[in-house]
C-alpha cells in the first residue's frame, strides 16, 4: 500500500517554487524515517489532488528526487522510496537540549558579549521612514548584473579557483582590480603584495589593531567614532585615547605626546561627516613621521562623493609608508557582502595574512569573484554613479525638509555622504526619542554609540538617507521635527 | 574624428567571452582617461574587422556600454563616449611603491607570520598523481545543483537577507537545516541558540581557543594533530600538553592532571584515523564531568564514512553540555567555501557570537543561503552518497596498489574517511621522500607538520585520495614505492 497522500502538507511558502516545496515535503519525511526504504509513494494524481497542485509539478518533483537517489521509478507500478536513499541514523536521538551542568561563568576566560551595542530593530525594513545608515536599498542596486556575476563566478570554468582554500593568496582577479580600477581614484599606487583581501572594515580593523597595539601600546581615536573601533580597542586592552574632532576632523596638535597608532576617518570623519583640509592631513603626516606612529585611515565611504570630487587619500601623499588604507565594499556594494580591503607595507601586509589565515583562511572565493566580474565589466562605476543621482536628489529633499521644520545640521559633508549629523534643540536625549519616534514608523540613529564612555552627549542623532525613499522623506521629518517640539517644552 | 579602431587590443583570455572582453578594454580605456567625454567610439564594422571579430559581438559590447552610461548612442552618427562616464581622478598617480620609511621590526607588536606551514605547492592540480588531502574533487562535485541553488540564493527575493549585516544571527534556513538534516545524523538535538555558523571548521577552533583559554589556562591537543590547531593554540600562549594517541584514538587516562580544554577528533583521528571506542568516549565525558574540563569535538569529517555507519557524535552521550563541537563543510562541499558551525551551550555561543562580530561581523549571507538552498533540496545528501561511492571505490584500488607494491597502512581508518597513513620503512625521511616524488608528478604530505616540535617522526606520511582519479593511482603508488626503495638502501 502506498504511503497516503494526506500525511504530506504544504506549508505557505512564497519563498520557494511549488515542485521545490515538494521535493523538500519528501526529502524530509524520507530523512525523519517517515518514510521507509521500499515504501510506495502516492500517485502523482492523488498527490497533486490533495496539494491541490498540477500533476505535472508532482512529476516533476519526483523525477527530480529519482536523479537525487531519494525515489525509484518502476515504471507503471509508481515510485518507491529507494532503497539507497539516505536515511535517518540508526541510534536514537536523546533529550539533551538545556542540561548544561558547566559552569560557564568560570569556565568562558575571556567575554566579549559586554560591549555589543544594539542600533537598530532587526525588522527595520518594515519601518516606514527608515532614516538609518550603513545599509543598501536594494532599489538602487544593479541586481540584475550582479546575478550575472554571480552567475559567472559559480560556473565551471571558476570552479577550482573558488573551491580550493588558499591560505597565502586572494583571488588575484579582484587584487588586480582594486589596484587598476578604485585604488587610481584615491591617487594610491601599490603593488599586490602591499593589498589584503578582508572580511569587511571592520575585519581589516580588528587585523590593524591586534597587530600593532599591546597592553603596553597607545591607540588615539577620534571622538566621537564609530563604535566598532572602541570595541576592538577595547578587547585588545591597549591604552586608547580619544580626541575631540572639530569641523575639520581630528586636529593633530591635540594627539597625545606618546602614541603608537592612531585612527582616523580624514575624508569623511565618522559620524560628523567632516573632510581634514590638505594642510591638516600634511601636519598629521609630518608628525606621524617625526614622531613614529602609524596612521589607520578608514576610507569606508569615498565613493559616496556626489557634490565634490574627493580629495586624494591620506595614503597618497604619505611618502614614508606610515599609512595604513582601509576600504570596504559595504558602502558601494552592500554590507552583507563582508568585503573589504587593507593597502600598507608588505611587511605589516605579510602578518596581516597570516593572522587572517590562522582566524578562517581566506574569504569565500565565490564572494571575491563575484566582485571581480561586477568590478572589471565596469558595472561597479555604473552603480557608485546611479547611487550618486538618487542620493544628490535625497539629501535636496532632506535639506528642504529640514530647512521648513526649522532643523538644521551640526555635522559637515560637503562632499556628499549618506547622511545627516544632528543635535536636538537643548540637547534633548536622541535615545528617548529614537525610542519615541519608532511609534511613528521612524528610525533613526542616537548618537550615544559614538562617544567615549562617561562623555556620551546625548543631545547628537544622525539622519542617513541612504534606505529611504524619497517620497517618504518629507513625512518622515516632519514628524522628527513633532517629537523634537514635545520633547522641549 | 574616431577614436582609432587599432588603439584597442583583446589580449588572450579564454576565460571571459569576447563580447565582455571588448566591454572590458572600453571601459579599462575610459577610466585610464584615454578616451575622453564626447569622443567618437570607432565604428562596430571597423572596430569588429580590426578585432577579427563578428560585428555583432562589438554591437552588444556597445549596447551593454549604453546602458551602464559609459557610451551614449547618437543614432546614425555613431557611438561616443557618455559626458557622464567614471572618469579617472583629477589628480597625479605619485609613484609611492617601496618607500617605506617605517621600522616594521619595532612597529610589529605581534607577529602571526612565523608558523604557517607550507603543506601543497599552488599548482598541485597540475600534479599527475595528487595524494593530496581535503581538496574537492570537481569531477565529483554536483556543480550544476549547486550553482542553481547559487542562483537562486542571489535572486531578487532573497536580497535583502543577503544585503543586510546582521550581527546577531545567522541565516534562520541554513540554522534549521543543520539542526534538521545533519546533526540528527550525528545523534545530536539542539536549539537554534545552541548553534554559531562560522567560516570553516579553522575559524570554529580559533573562536573555541579565544574564548576557553588565557596564559593561564592548559589545553590537551593530540599527537600526532591537526596542524592549524597548534598554530592556534601557541597563538593564544596558554600551556599546550600534547598527549599521544593509541590505535583507538586519545587515552583519557594519560591526560594531564591539571586541565581546562582537551581537543579532540574522536570519530576519525587526524591523520591517523583511529575511531575512539564508545567505552573510551565514555570514560572521557565521565572524566571531564569530575575534573571540569570542557571538550571540544573536532568532526570534521564524518559524512565521509562509507565503510560504516558513523558511531554517534560524543557531544551525543553528553548529558552535562562539558563538549562543544565543531562541524564543517569543507570536506562535503568544498573547503574554499569557508562554512563551518559550533554547536554547544546557550552561554557559550553567545560569546562566540560576540567575538565573531567583533572580528568579522558575520558570513557573508550568499555563502549561507546557497548552502541552505542545497542542503533543503536533498542535494547535499546526494553529494555525500556519491562521494561515498566513489571514495569506496578508490579506497580498494589504493588498498591493493599498496598490496602489490609491499606497502601497509600504519593508521586505522575503518569508517572510511579519505586518506592513509602510512609510513616509511627503516623510518626514511618522508619530506626528502616527497621532494623526490614531486619529480615524478606525486604529490604525497610528509608527516612532520602533525607532530609536536621536538617530537617530529620523520618516517610518518599521509597518503590522500579525495582528489587523485582511480585510473590514476596505481602508477602513483608504484612511483612512491620505487622512491622508497632508492631511499632504503
Amino acid at each position: 500500500m502506498a504511503i497516503p497522500a494526506e500525511t504530506f502538507f504544504l506549508r505557505p511558502d512564497n519563498e520557494t517554487s511549488l515542485q521545490q516545496q515538494i521535493q523538500r515535503l519528501i526529502v524530509e519525511a524520507i530523512l525523519s524515517g517517515r518514510c521507509l526504504p521500499g515504501e510506495k509513494m502516492p500517485s502523482s494524481r492523488k498527490l497533486a489532488e490533495h496539494l491541490g497542485v498540477a500533476r505535472i509539478t508532482v512529476t516533476i518533483a519526483y523525477t527530480e528526487l529519482v536523479s537525487n537517489e531519494y525515489l525509484v521509478s518502476k515504471g507503471r507500478s509508481g515510485y518507491f522510496v529507494s532503497q539507497t536513499a539516505p536515511s535517518r541514523p540508526k541510534f536514537n536521538l536523546p533529550d539533551q537540549a538545556d542540561k548544561t551542568q558547566v559552569d560557564w561563568a568560570r569556565t568562558i576566560g575571556q567575554r566579549f558579549s559586554e560591549h555589543v551595542p544594539l542600533v537598530r530593530p532587526d525588522n527595520w525594513r518594515d519601518y516606514k521612514y527608515p532614516f538609518i545608515y550603513g545599509q543598501s536599498d536594494a532599489r538602487l542596486f544593479d541586481h540584475h548584473n550582479w546575478r550575472n556575476c554571480a552567475l559567472k563566478a559559480v560556473g565551471r570554468k571558476d570552479f577550482d579557483t573558488l573551491a580550493t582554500d588558499y591560505y597565502e593568496r586572494d583571488d588575484p582577479m579582484l587584487v588586480e582590480f582594486i589596484l587598476r580600477q578604485i585604488l587610481p581614484r584615491r591617487a594610491i599606487t601599490a603593488r599586490p603584495e602591499e593589498i589584503l583581501i578582508t572580511m569587511g572594515a571592520q575585519h581589516a580593523l580588528w587585523i590593524t589593531a591586534q597587530i600593532l597595539l599591546t597592553q603596553r601600546r597607545t591607540a588615539a581615536i577620534e571622538n566621537p567614532c564609530y563604535p566598532g573601533l572602541r570595541q576592538i580597542l577595547s578587547q585588545t586592552r591597549c591604552n586608547t585615547v580619544s580626541v575631540d574632532v572639530d569641523a575639520a576632523g581630528l586636529p593633530p596638535e591635540n594627539l597625545p605626546e606618546t602614541l603608537d597608532v592612531v585612527f582616523t576617518t580624514p575624508s569623511h570623519h565618522c559620524p560628523t561627516n567632516a573632510t581634514m583640509p590638505v594642510s591638516r592631513r600634511e601636519r598629521l603626516l609630518d608628525l606621524a613621521a617625526r614622531k613614529g606612529f602609524i596612521i589607520v585611515e578608514d576610507d569606508y565611504e569615498f565613493e559616496i562623493s556626489f557634490l565634490k570630487s574627493p580629495s586624494p587619500a591620506l595614503k597618497s601623499l604619505d611618502p614614508t609608508g606610515s599609512v595604513i588604507y582601509v576600504g570596504s565594499f559595504s558602502k558601494s556594494l552592500f554590507p552583507g557582502l563582508r568585503l573589504g580591503y587593507l593597502v600598507a607595507s608588505e611587511p605589516f601586509i605579510r602578518e596581516a595574512r597570516a593572522l587572517r589565515s590562522l582566524v578562517l583562511r581566506h574569504p569565500p572565493g565565490l564572494i571575491q569573484r563575484t566582485a571581480a566580474y561586477f568590478l572589471s565589466l565596469g558595472h561597479y562605476d555604473a552603480q557608485i554613479a546611479r547611487m550618486g543621482r538618487i542620493y544628490r536628489k535625497r539629501r535636496s529633499i532632506m535639506e528642504q525638509s529640514l530647512h521648513e521644520n526649522g532643523l538644521t545640521q551640526t555635522g559637515q559633508g560637503t562632499f556628499g555622504g549618506s547622511s545627516f549629523w544632528m543635535r536636538a534643540p537643548n540637547s534633548a536625549d536622541s535615545s528617548k526619542l529614537a525610542m519615541k519616534l519608532r511609534q511613528d514608523g521612524v528610525l533613526i540613529e542616537a548618537g550615544r554609540a559614538f562617544f567615549s564612555e562617561g562623555e556620551e552627549q546625548p543631545g547628537y542623532y544622525r539622519l542617513a538617507y541612504s534606505s529611504i525613499a524619497s517620497a517618504r522623506i518629507p513625512d518622515g521629518i516632519s514628524h522628527l521635527a513633532k517629537r523634537l517640539e514635545e520633547a522641549v517644552p
